[in-house]
């Protein structure tokens, strides 16, 4: 319950997309650990609209002050509470609020989940904008695993017919995944150009797009993680489709392995350089549950976004009549771009749960 | 952690495949729920091993016996505990563990887990006989979900190259959910006969095969669940990855929306018979993390079993040497016939779950 | 973990006394509460500094501003934020941070228990500061039992050997308890002036009083709680232990009731206005972890203010050294009158939480 | 919810009174620790009732049976399972069930919260009987803290006005703890005699007393706890109000802190044998909500045995009508004796629960 991760540590996120602040609430972190506050602001920056067309124009200053938590430029271990203001929060016209449900939105479920009090405005508590306080989150933990050796990374895997290569699932390093954290983030360069003109060409037709965004850990020690519920795969899941618009998520080969036989999915473990490994990684680096040191790799799948600007067919759902709707404003054409940091957030946040949670008495 | 889901019921697991006995806790049930306990028994031969060549032949009697939290045919409403014997209890032999990783398995990283003080017979915890709890809980709950108008079913969509229909998602009713409720769980008959051709062929290859489970749910009311961690997929998919050999999940249209434009994803709203509804439904029936009223779909991947009876190559994790590995024993050449109902187990728990979690003052 | 209640509702506390601001998230209100902040802000001035003597002359502009989860007057369902701004925050001299131990404070333990790393700026995270946010949510948590005919009291029962009247555990009123939400919160109008006395002798000789305080609630459900660790005595006094200085808890007779026999002890039940209620009420409202209908009652121990103006012996627990330290500053020579409404804040948690968790599907 | 503790380790309890049986799994124990069954059993045996006169004359085998989490004598850290089944299971007869609420018992307060649902016979759920599982799990944790040099133990403070020699709150030893575990736990030989006149005399006339256990932890290490809601005495508190007919708990001096001026209460820090201690113990052992390396000490108030021999005045819960009740059958003059290991195992889970959430990655 209350947006919030309980896990070896505790994320809770808050804030309404046109409210006063939205912000986080991170618990339990180790103590004593650097903190460096511009790495930090430009992990958010990969979150942040783009001015090249591939999303809104809308100007989001989203940096965070922290209010509790880092002392001398080090987590404290009690909790590390950021906010980040909405300088630009419209005033609310409680008048004129619409009951016109955005398809693809959660208009219509949210205002039966809190009978109708919930904040619509922007989206309220269910827009993309939470996805700040992840990312700051997510950047956190990410410096915590970096001071462990752990590294992730995520690319935009597929956007609509144009794919990227994937990461190497075996011999995938921390270089490579860091080289990848750029504005537009692929691994090929000869595929940003086509992404970039499948969305804008989804634009210009007034629609959207969606995409595949693949994340990747190395450096992970083995034998972290739980059987049954408590699973890598499982928290990893629950963070991931904390992020608006997935539908789906993968691990290693994934929903291929069902078109293979056991001899080809099953990966045989040899030794090199003194150390067990497998030879091949479809089981993207985690057993039971449990990490086996190899590259922990996942795919998860985005929507196209919901906010078109074309007309769609619609209803009240408070006056129970069928309508148009026309979604006016700047939206994100795809919001796949802007998702890669986020995915990349959520896998910071499981991996350092997971160590805190697993940690030996 | 503790092999244990934490929501609006709690259900906790424990046991391991050669001691004496597994089992399941399930706490805060609503009380005064009439349980059928043939009908739990049935759900649960659904998950038993076959008389006909797609799986182990081994002979698990899983009977469960409930020892707390049923007085009179009814949910006394404190903590509901079954039990399972294991009659055919192997006599452990100390001294000759086998410390050779089964690829595929969780031998090495729970070793690594558990500082090589887990129970590695037959897999111990990390046992697939560790589904027989599972669906012990899910059929409790899928009982009391029925009591409220809510049905869930699934069936096998897919294995290896053979596709079974798929449900209708806007359209399943319960009776059609009701109706692969059988022990070879598809919709389409003639899909029946090819897929059992698959698994003998795989079987007489001395391999496996894997393949994906459909699971909806009808009935739902919408308004349930929450923004974020909370979210319907959150909550299925951590108790989906519970049940081992899973490697993904996709809800809806699933990864297939990354191929479709906004305009063609959007699923438009609509009345029909004075309620909302919507004319299609990529969406699952969830958005943002809310019932919309529409059927719940999701699809999940099995990986081929990873016991095949070929030689293997592999190490001795203790040794830290390479060596061959050949599994004997019987094994089911694919799970996913015996998975069905574990997934609907995991949608059953998930559901009562969040229906508990949203009750209101 | 993580200064976080996690129950029916979760109220995550933040902040360091010293730092920028302290806060709170509460999830899984209820949506569409109406909450008065003038009423908010009452609650939190009964913590506020006196300027009568019996606390400390620091001037602290409590003033909470919410950043989320209230729309349009009513509670949105979504998390609730909080901040109070530090506006007198002091500038950190980090050369020059005291590692001697205060007597009675967390000095020590917080450095030993975060490496160091933690805020020592005048408590840190452990500073009494931090019940104001405790009392924002406690103010909250009310104004929504009132809404539902529960109201809530305290006051000083005892401060050293001068003792107030107790409520009367069985005719206790709404009324009673809200006339004693005052400056000085006690029954008896003779008892404060003694009180005061003895506050102010013990200020003048350098020293501290502690104290007992009483709460109560009526109106509160019968039936409501859960057996073993989830009883509402379980929840209060885990809330309760939050606030800092306190050093036991009883529910009605409480300790007393080790001296009586079962005969005495053992409150009779009758049938008054057609409702089953108790005769007496030395079970203070709770059987079994459950509410009775009787009025909740409880009483909790307040050890004297740590924060001396006398030398006092101590160790410098960095260098391991012995010293001596003289606390300067302004400091309450009785916490027990602030801590009144954080005892009561305590309550209002406890019980909307266990409503929220009983809450029926 | 769910007669479930969650922290650092979960210990869930299940069963009723007159159920096929009653057990508890731990979840998250460390691995590879070995655990002495018959040590187990003593424990055990410290709860079971007495043939002296001072407890119920029935004959309960508390033999505990474990279904799992142990392999090869060691804990394997997967969940512990362990169950004791009640031999003398009595036949319930469903039309003869007793609404009739026995003064002080949950009868009442039961029937409300589970709708009538709940199995009444002996109590059900809220039966003292279900300490047994908790003793079982506080004897496991007693064997992993003893492994790491922490010793615990609880003796009799008081019974009625009889009073035992508290625990030298500064320098009790391991070996004192473990002397007073016998029979009748308490340290001075002279006081027993005492009590058991006193009990003997309440038995005679048909009635009962209560009592105060003193429990006490030496070598339990400093810095272990977290501020606010998860400090020790919260979680110590949380798990000893689980056990039935407990009204109060105070840690060090407690309640007569309030008696006191600061300049008695405080403990002054001192350096003996290179270690930091304080002189005197007025603060338990705890220091917000974190250890200090002192003992912990704390007190709890049981009250008297319900259940006593004397016709009482009641009322049928059903038919909403009054009646005189009289409770037949063996019941414990004073259930204070046998409460003392269950003091002792609420400790020893919530001291190794916070061992566990307190290690460091």
């Amino acid at each position: 319950m209350s947006s919030c991760f309980k896990g070896g540590i505790d994320v809770s996120v808050f804030g309404e997309s046109h409210g006063k602040a939205i912000g986080v609430v991170i618990g339990n972190l180790p103590a004593g650990e650097e903190i460096d506050t511009d790495k930090i602001i430009d992990f958010m920056q990969r979150r942040a609209p783009k001015k090249d067309g591939t999303s809104t124009t809308r100007n989001e200053k989203d940096i965070p002050e922290i209010m509790s938590g880092i002392y001398n430029g080090k987590t404290t271990g009690t909790p590390l509470c950021a906010m980040i203001f909405n300088f630009d929060q419209h005033s609310s016209d409680y008048g004129n609020i619409s009951h016109i449900a955005r398809p693809a939105h959660a208009d219509f479920t949210g205002y039966l989940r809190y009978n109708g009090a919930n904040d619509p405005g922007g989206g309220g508590h269910f827009s993309g904008r939470l996805t700040a306080p992840l990312c700051f989150a997510g950047a956190v933990c990410g410096q915590i695993l970096e001071h462990r050796g752990i590294t992730t990374g995520a690319h935009i895997e597929r956007i609509k017919n144009i794919c990227d290569e994937r990461f190497d699932d075996v011999n995938v390093t921390a270089e490579q995944l860091n080289k990848v954290k750029k504005g537009f983030p692929v691994i090929s360069c000869v595929v940003e150009e086509k992404m970039r003109e499948v969305i804008n060409s989804a634009r210009n037709s007034l629609d959207s797009v969606g995409g595949i965004v693949e994340c990747a850990a190395v450096g992970f020690p083995a034998g972290i993680g739980s059987p049954m519920m408590d699973g890598l795969e499982n928290i990893i899941s629950q963070l991931v489709f904390s992020i608006p618009a997935v539908k789906g998520i993968e691990f290693g080969n994934g929903f291929s392995c069902a078109d293979i036989f056991g001899s080809e999915n099953n990966d045989e473990f040899c030794i090199a350089n003194g150390k067990i490994v497998t030879k091949t990684n479809n089981h993207g680096g985690i057993l039971g549950g449990i990490s086996s040191g190899m590259p922990i790799i996942f795919r998860t799948a985005f929507k196209p976004t919901p906010s078109i600007s074309r007309p769609q067919k619609s209803v009240d759902f408070k006056a129970i009549t069928e309508t148009e709707l026309v979604i006016k404003g700047r939206h994100d054409p795809c919001v796949v771009i802007r998702a890669v940091p986020c995915v990349e957030a959520a896998m910071n946040i499981a991996l350092l749960s997971a160590l805190v949670d697993n940690a030996k008495i």
